[in-house]
């Protein structure tokens, strides 16, 4: 499983990685040309679609149904880490809860994966001072020997300087990846500050080195250390590597740049096994004429452990469910299928989205469009979509006249596919992108920080609009939103 | 020493939480007239004075030495338990510094503490659901039985809830105290928030619990439990007890609202010993003309374990020493001495600061006043001091008309002795507050996000300012500021 897995990565999973929802900068096979052409005459939409576009904007400013979703998720179920118990509760939950909210053939589609989970992730500056860090272990770093490894660290401000470093000024030292990240709405900081979370092992690992920290990726200045995925497995890298929180890092590099020997030790244990349980839980809302075709709406279910998985993605979830909901209890199902879909572990190489593609490989063109919610809570500014054919072009400008009124602006040649919805877009699926504004987004991401707190009711309720919207006219129309398989 | 140190705190303890700044509403004794007597007719400062006056507050905002102390302690030392081995590296530290920083009679007073320390501090949600709680083990708790006390929660919206509610609703389980803390500029939350850190623990066992848990007493969303003292030990007290995060505190909420019984494992483990090394260290300029006459700027060299102790108390070690570096570098020595003293043990119950009183019992006259710095390090907006005899008050309003151009008001009858001036303060010590603005003080306070990011060196450069401008002046001044020995 887990060379099937690593295979079918291959190198898309550094072109998108996991759980950066803003992929325009990275990958040019989704996004629509950036001179995009001129927007066709549009047929406004007809009294009948206005009156439930109304209806569904109405209902979901009104709904509390969201809120209700992600509280239960977080209180019920908590954190949730691919392939852990606490997955498989969270799996038992969803099917509960979509049971309640009436959606119809619901079912988890089961696969398995390889876990990994660190039990101890500990960091100790031993010399000139004795200090306790704040760390994470990234995913699938090894465990170090018992008792941990001590070395010397090395700090290089980038990747950059890492890569130009001769060996000998790395060999058996732990380096220290010292690059801060940009906050921007559309989380663009995330590619350039997420390259060394990925990157750091091999590279350091190919120069001799004992570990690797990096500074976390994350915006805020708080004293939490970011979890997050690298590519090391993929790679075949075996370093342990690990998050300092920002507060830590500033205390090595001022350790560092007093010219002083600074030595650390780094104790992880991680618990690494194969063939865990795992799988995607669906439900629908069955179409009235075209049922084989489908509107998907994701989110990933699987978090971190440190935090709640509240914005990262219970919020996902509670979205696209209480959209899906809102179309649910309209007086007429839509004309094709809307299905949600409650993707697995998606924080550690989207498997749950590939294990989808895999199930799913004939049925690229029945999956009409989809988007997936997967940048916390913060409100939905942008609306776009892969290129779409000429004839599908009015209904999109349609989709987006409904969204206007939710203060969402239409961004011809911008976003990206869901990451869930990557294996599926590479394969040819046409997507959405509802682009929330992130511009906190990585304050949280990924830490012990990541509560319901965090959560903003109000913006919930857009997003959740905004997605029925979405959803309702893009499952009612006939248009082809240019879904077909990608010639081999 | 605990029994002595105990009986000395007695009632005070609970009348002066420590590191309760603002002791406006809980220290009656110190606090002068609500209705002060109108101002006298202030002679302005000489053309002499003001020259001195404006070169010290010039030089105060254009030297970076507070901001270089306060990074030093937090980098070299780090956190500082009272009575622990980096404590003892923290007296190390400032001998050294005040030594660098020119001072003279450069002095440890050596005294030892009972010492406490968690080494574990965990707790978990076990029923209905499983998840982890971000902790922190209060001062003075006791140990868990090994492998921790589960019992069931009952919440109390407050510590009234808690002394009213019948011993039946109570006996076995661990209480939770779900009380939150208002934002104040001038801390005055604080007295009413910290109540329950220190009665939980006896209430609770007085009515046969198991253990305490308190909402953290802080003012943050964020993912972190807040230390501190509790006052147990004093009232033979023997529950664990431990403040749990605020994201902690809503799910144990939700969950009890849920009406389900919500069943928590506890696990504290300890470290509690007799007679640990402990000491504050003092420095001085000697007055050139009544040496044997002290102004004394305070500040305490301890924290608690989890953050840096950057703002409680790094920041003020580094305002108060900066300052009379100040005097010291003038052209010509104050009258009187100023000394400088970093206390230990604040954070345990005074202990450095009942010491000091103890080691100084007969000298009460001789301090002339003295004004601590232990509110972070946000900008100074209020002068004040104890009642002063007549013929000091024209020297009062010269303190505070030179203050005034830093944007300080002079608010006679608020106010309140910094903590480890307390003790000297009953017994008949005068004393000066400086108030800091403290919005934010308790977002940090006593947690693992207390690093020296959240100092704001413009706003240090200030208070070293004020320090500087009230110390030279209180120095240079002949005044009585009221000191003297409380009749027995």
């Amino acid at each position: 499983m887990r060379n099937f897995a690593f295979a079918l990565l291959g190198a898309a999973a550094f072109a998108f990685p996991a759980s950066a929802q803003q992929q325009s900068q990275q990958t040019p096979g989704y996004v629509v040309a950036t001179n995009p052409p001129a927007p066709p005459a549009v047929t406004e939409l007809s009294a009948a679609q206005l009156r439930t576009v109304e209806r569904l904007r109405t209902a979901a400013l009104q709904s509390d149904n969201a809120w209700t979703i992600v509280e239960s998720l977080v209180t019920e179920v908590g954190p949730r880490l691919a392939g852990s118990e606490a997955e498989a509760r969270a799996r038992d939950w969803a099917v509960r809860m979509l049971r309640e909210q009436r959606f119809s053939n619901i079912r988890v589609e089961d696969f398995t994966i390889p876990y990994w989970d660190a039990t101890r992730e500990e960091a100790h500056i031993i010399s000139p001072t004795r200090q306790s860090m704040v760390i994470a272990a990234l995913g699938g770093s090894p465990s170090t020997p018992e008792g941990g490894l001590e070395a010397e660290i090395v700090r290089f401000a980038s990747m950059a300087e890492l890569e130009a470093a001769p060996n000998s000024a790395v060999a058996g030292r732990i380096v220290f990846i010292d690059e801060r990240m940009t906050r921007s709405q559309d989380g663009s900081g995330y590619g350039a500050a997420v390259a060394k979370r990925g990157r750091c092992a091999p590279v350091a690992q190919s120069k001799g080195a004992a570990a690797c920290l990096i500074r976390s990726v994350g915006t805020d200045p708080h004293r939490f250390a970011h979890q997050g995925g690298s590519s090391r497995q993929a790679q075949g890298a075996s370093l342990p590597a690990a998050a300092v929180s920002p507060a830590d890092a500033d205390l090595l590099a001022r350790l560092v740049a007093s010219g002083r020997s600074v030595r650390v030790n780094l104790n992880i244990v991680a618990d690494i096994r194969e063939n865990a349980p795992s799988g995607n839980v669906l439900a629908e809302i069955r179409g009235r004429e075209r049922p084989e075709e489908i509107v998907i709406l994701a989110a990933h279910l699987d978090s971190w452990d440190l935090g709640q998985g509240a914005i990262d993605d219970g919020a996902g979830v509670a979205i696209v469910t209480a959209a899906a909901r809102l179309i649910r209890d309209l007086p007429q199902r839509p004309r094709r299928s809307v299905r949600v879909v409650a993707f697995a572990n998606e924080e550690q190489g989207l498997l749950g989205g590939f294990a989808y593609a895999k199930a799913h490989a004939g049925e690229i063109a029945q999956h009409v469009t989809g988007a997936e919610s997967d940048f916390g809570a913060g409100r939905i500014y942008a609306f776009s979509t892969s290129e779409a054919p000429e004839a599908a072009r009015e209904t999109v400008e349609q989709i987006a006249q409904a969204l206007a009124p939710l203060g969402i602006e239409h961004t011809p040649g911008k976003g990206g596919a869901g990451p869930d919805l990557i294996p599926m877009a590479q394969e040819g699926m046409a997507w959405a992108s509802l682009a929330q504004d992130g511009s906190d987004y990585f304050d949280y991401h990924h830490t012990a920080n990541d509560t319901l707190d965090k959560v903003d009711a109000k913006a919930l309720d857009q997003n959740v609009a905004a997605y029925a919207v979405f959803a309702w006219l893009a499952a009612e129309s006939d248009a082809d939103f240019g879904s077909k398989p990608k010639e081999p």
